[in-house]
């Protein structure tokens, strides 16, 4: 799957915010200079569907967060992500912060010191009706918290010249 | 301490690198396009002195991996790091691929499936031996699993334009 990170069309800032195992925000930080914003599109707690529940390995039915949010900087937006987060795995003060939204995930994690790891299992390039026309890197990821799925989370990022920063 | 990378004369990559809470190793690959060369300055078992066990929160004398590298792509040195691992909180295998040397740290936790955290304690520009006259940003963190400090990193990062990738 990283092959799809080496096709010459790929600017090097989208690259590496694709390819990294860390915090997209703090990386989109530490590139254009500017604080993220992050912009709710939609936040809801849903009953697991069996597709929800097949991706966070829980039961269906069990309460699910479904996250839709924009990451932006300087007016730009960089990422379209979606989350699952199965919210009987999280601690109740990383459910509230995640449900008052507008706060970035990675910062959730580290502002609450959780312990975690990152599972990448597929990076492709597709079309996404948020962004039109443009082709985009799509990317889904597990974050892992005492062996259990905490989250499942799909991002987004449009290949255009945006991302020569 | 985020001040010292805002510096004007700080290149774009070098201050993604410094800046990340991720994998230099894998950073660095997306990058140059490279694979990343471990080369091994030191790696020797010894017994924690006082400043030792402080920085890792164990007792004096208790068995302390210590670990020199550099990672270099494509024949440039990007980055010396300087390692401290508590032994006893390691399980076996990490323990085996930790000295067995040249491979990194990050790709090391990451086959092992440890769920961490990064503690960054400081970030600082100084000169260092191994870089001569060049100034260094050397920043020193934490890895922490099941909450206790696995291990202590300093990294040194050379100011020059390598860093123009």
């Amino acid at each position: 799957m990283w092959d799809v990170l080496k096709r010459p069309d790929i600017p090097t800032c989208l690259r590496i915010c694709a390819g990294t195992d860390g915090s997209i925000t703090l990386l989109l930080e530490l590139l254009t200079g500017k604080a993220v914003k992050v912009v709710t599109l939609d936040q809801r707690v849903v009953k697991a569907t069996s597709d929800m529940a097949e991706l966070l390995e829980i039961e269906p039915g069990d309460d699910v967060n479904s996250r839709l949010v924009t990451l932006s900087a300087n007016g730009t937006v960089y990422v379209l992500a979606k989350s699952l987060a199965a919210i009987k795995r999280m601690p109740q003060a990383v459910r509230d912060d995640l449900m008052r939204a507008d706060i970035p995930i990675g910062r959730i994690l580290r502002e609450h010191k959780l312990e975690t790891r990152r599972d990448i299992l597929n990076m492709q390039i597709i079309r996404s009706e948020f962004f039109g026309e443009l082709p985009v890197i799509s990317r889904e990821y597990r974050i892992i918290h005492q062996n259990n799925i905490l989250m499942w989370i799909n991002e987004c990022f449009p290949i255009d010249d945006r991302w020569n920063i």
